[in-house]
C-alpha cells in the first residue's frame, strides 16, 4: 500500500508486532516497508514506545546496532513485579482443598492455566533474558507447558527429555539416573538429533526436591556435549537444604503440609543465588 | 501517577496490554485508572487501534457492552493468512532428512518451537475464537505444547489426559480405549477434579490417524458429563478416509512417505468441515 499512515496508527502496529514476538528482532526496514514510513520517523516512534514502556514498567524495547541489528521487545519484570507474582501464587497454592492424601498438593489447574503460566514463565525467564541460551530443556510431563511458555518468552526452542525412548523419534540416547530423594533409578531418553554439540541450555521444571532430576539432565546434556547454564524451578523444597546441584533459581519454597492444621507451607523464596 | 499522558503514549500502552492477553476482557475503567484519562478519550483511542488492526490484518479489537463489558484483542487470522501458515508448515515438514526408519517423520523441532507453535495455535484456534468453550483438552505428550499455546490464544485452561493414573493427582477416573488404526487397547486417566460437569471442551492434538484417540477422549469426557464441541488437529492422515469420529478440523493432510523417492506427502487440507 502506498498510503502513509499517521503516528498514532504506527504506534499501534509497531507495538503489536513487537509485543506479540518477545525477543524477536525486527529491522527498521521491516517496519519501513509495511508502514511506508522513513526510518528516521520510525526511530522516533520506537523511542516513544521505549520511553512509555519504561515509565509504565511494561518491559523494555531494546536496540541492537550494526548490520544484523534491529529492535525487540524484552519482557523484563521489575523485582517487585516478580515478588507480587510469587505472592499471588502462594495465595493460590495455600488452599487446603488442594491437599491430596500422601502429602501431595493438587496443582494441575495452576500449571495448565495459560494466564498464570504467562506470569510464572516471565518470572522464571527474567534472570536469563540477556544471557546466551540456545534451548529450554524440561522433562515430561508436568513441566512441559511451563517450559514452552518460558521458551516463548526467551524466543528459543524447547527440548523435552522423555522417560523412555520412542520409536517415532529416531535414534535415541538413553541414560539411567538416581532420583535425589527416594534414591530410585529412573531413565531419561533424548533423540540424538534434538540438540547440537556446544548448545547452552536452561533447565526448567515445576518442582525440585533434592535435585536428582536436575543432576540427571545435567549429565544427559554432557552426553550431548551441551551445557546447562541455568536451572530454574517454580518451587523447591526447604529440605534437604543441601541440594545435589549447586546453583538454581527458584521462585517459591515449599516446606511440607501441616495435615492437622490443613496448611500448605509455601513462601516466596528469598536470596536466589 | 497524576500526569495525563498523550495519545501516542496511550496507543502503545493499550495495544501492549491487549495484545499480550488475547481474549482477556479489560474495562475502560481499567485503562482510565492506569492512564489517568477520560473514558470518552479512551473509547476514541480504542477505535483507532481497532481500525488500524483491521486495515493491517493484525486481528480484531472486539467490544462487549453492558455491565460485564469491556474490550479485548481477538487474534483472528484471515483465510489467506492460515493458508500461508499451512504452506510454510508443509515446506518445513517435507524435508527428507526428517524420515525415520519405520515410516515416521521427525517433528520435535517443529512442535517444540514456540515461534512455529504460535502460528499453528492461532490457525487451530481460529474457528473456535467466538465459540463458548471452557477447556482445551489434549493427551500426553507431544501435543501438550501446542495445546497450551492454543489455550493461551483462546484464554481458557488446558487439561492433559494421562496415559496412566498418577498418585500425585488425587482420585482419578481411568478408562480403556481402542486405538483406531492398530486396534490396541490403551488407557486414559484424568483426575476427578480436573473438569466440572457440563464443561464444553476442544480436543487438540498434533496428529490423527483413524481417530481412536479422539473417540477415546470423547468417551472420557462423557464420563465427566462434559462435552467435546470441537476436534482440532495439525495433521490428519489421508487413509482411512472414513474416521471413527465425524467432524474434525485439520490443517494438513498426510499421505505417507514415498521411501524410494524420499518424499513426505503432506499438503494443506481443503474443505474443512
Amino acid at each position: 500500500m502506498g498510503k502513509k499512515i499517521n503516528k498514532t496508527d504506527r504506534m499501534a502496529v509497531i507495538t503489536k508486532i513487537l509485543v506479540e514476538n518477545p525477543k524477536k528482532i525486527f529491522t527498521l526496514n521491516y517496519f519501513s516497508e509495511i508502514l511506508n514510513s522513513a526510518k528516521s520517523t520510525l526511530s522516533e516512534d520506537i523511542d516513544v514506545i521505549e520511553n512509555v514502556f519504561s515509565e509504565f514498567e511494561l518491559g523494555e524495547i531494546n536496540s541492537i546496532s550494526g548490520a544484523a541489528g534491529g529492535i525487540y521487545y524484552n519482557p523484563k519484570l521489575t523485582d517487585s513485579q516478580i515478588d507480587n507474582i510469587c505472592d499471588e501464587l502462594c495465595d493460590l497454592i495455600n488452599d487446603k482443598s488442594r491437599i491430596i492424601p500422601g502429602g501431595y498438593v493438587y496443582m494441575n489447574d495452576i500449571f495448565y492455566n495459560p494466564n498464570i503460566l504467562q506470569k510464572i514463565a516471565k518470572s522464571l525467564a527474567n534472570p536469563y533474558l540477556d544471557k546466551k541460551i540456545d534451548y529450554v530443556v524440561t522433562i515430561e510431563t508436568k513441566g512441559i507447558p511451563l517450559a514452552i511458555m518460558t521458551a516463548n518468552i526467551l524466543n528459543i526452542p524447547m527440548i523435552v527429555v522423555r522417560k523412555k525412548a520412542r520409536l517415532t523419534e529416531g535414534t535415541t540416547i538413553q541414560m539411567n539416573y538416581l532420583t535425589g530423594s527416594s534414591k530410585r533409578i529412573n531413565t531419561m531418553a533424548l533423540p540424538k538429533r534434538s540438540i547440537p554439540k556446544g548448545a547452552k541450555v536452561l533447565f526448567v521444571d515445576d518442582f525440585m526436591k533434592a535435585g536428582g532430576t536436575a543432576k540427571g539432565v545435567n549429565d544427559l546434556m554432557s552426553e550431548f556435549e551441551a551445557e546447562v547454564v541455568g536451572i530454574a524451578v517454580v518451587m523447591s523444597t526447604k529440605e534437604p537444604e543441601q541440594k545435589i546441584i549447586n546453583n538454581y533459581y527458584s521462585l517459591l519454597e515449599f516446606d511440607g503440609i501441616d495435615e492437622k492444621e490443613e496448611k500448605i507451607n509455601i513462601y516466596r523464596r528469598k536470596n536466589n543465588n
